[in-house]
């Protein structure tokens, strides 16, 4: 059994929001998925989740298991895990996606465009010329990029009827698209957790 | 003697551009000072070091001594290393810039936006609403934050004159300004060097 595996076992939060439940990857039926199952990969210290709304595919986003707010907030041991668990999963993205880069970014607070008040080192795959110049930190801080906004949407889509609204205009032409399915989540995690498990950097994966 | 100075009598590079002499930080009449010693603070793998055009006051470079290109090139030691620097350094920029909150980004690759091929992690202090939404970002793909050019135009000017072009245009309304002066660079380094070492946050400084 993998690490990640056992690590999931307990619930994690990324912010307010459940994001695993307590069954762990392989014991659910993929057909009747557990919705909350996001998690790719865990680590003593830190997670990585998919992403409800992706900005581009392979999107993830890792964490610490603490619900901090601020980089400063973490101790030394959770820092050092946390980036060599972005180092090891963005190399892993970058080879599944078949990227040329990575967009590594975190949005360190409030006032630099924090929507879920949890440390979150946001993973994008890059490609050349996928987009036009600057539009993927358009995005991180438009209405797709709102990840407090995204998770309210998804897991209580009645507050957000009363009167939650996007904090940020549109910026892109599928900023309407609904946020992914959970079985369409629950899917890519688990195949990203599988990823994980094979190899140094997920290769023979695709 | 504080360490950072110790370690700064080694010369470093950012890419294939000397921010220090051998010289170390006290060791020079600042009047005279050298105009390469651009670097705040370093250890064991990395060095943090002012910005030739900060996008925004504070707005500092942390990069792992070796120079290699890409986050998936560190070694454990470097990574850990790296972030726990940036994680001190970002304490003290905060604190000694009043700041809210931080973006911390790496452009990891040429296609996210990568101009010198040197790890180098953002420091960029915020404040609540300092600029539009996602502004920083345009700033930071655009020519003010295209380190190659503005590196290449500070020490090498006469390559520029010859040809080397911005490769972005410009989004923001002082983009004419030129870089600082060596005197100003090497001025706020020691400032700052002196920040690292004085308590764990460098209170007491302003």
């Amino acid at each position: 059994m993998a690490a990640s595996t056992q690590v999931l076992k307990r619930p994690i939060y990324f912010g307010s929001f459940l994001v695993t439940s307590q069954v762990p990857i392989g014991c659910y039926p993929m057909e009747g998925a557990n919705p909350e199952l996001t998690t790719m990969h865990g680590t003593a210290h830190s997670f990585a989740l998919v992403n409800l709304k992706p900005l581009l595919p392979g999107h993830v986003l890792v964490c610490p298991n603490r619900v901090v707010p601020r980089l400063k907030d973490l101790s030394t041991d959770e820092v050092t895990d946390l980036f060599l668990t972005v180092q090891r999963v963005s190399k892993v993205i970058e080879n599944i996606y078949k990227a040329d880069s990575l967009n590594i970014a975190i949005q360190d607070g409030v006032a630099a465009g924090q929507s879920v008040p949890h440390v979150h080192t946001h993973i994008i795959p890059r490609h050349s010329q996928d987009l036009p110049q600057d539009q993927i930190y358009a995005m991180l801080e438009s209405e797709d990029g709102d990840l407090g906004r995204n998770y309210l949407e998804a897991q209580h889509p009645a507050v957000m009827l009363n009167g939650a609204r996007p904090k940020f205009p549109t910026v892109h032409p599928d900023a309407e698209r609904k946020p992914r399915s959970e079985e369409t989540m629950a899917e890519e995690a688990k195949w990203l957790a599988g990823c994980m498990g094979e190899g140094e950097e997920g290769k023979g994966r695709l």
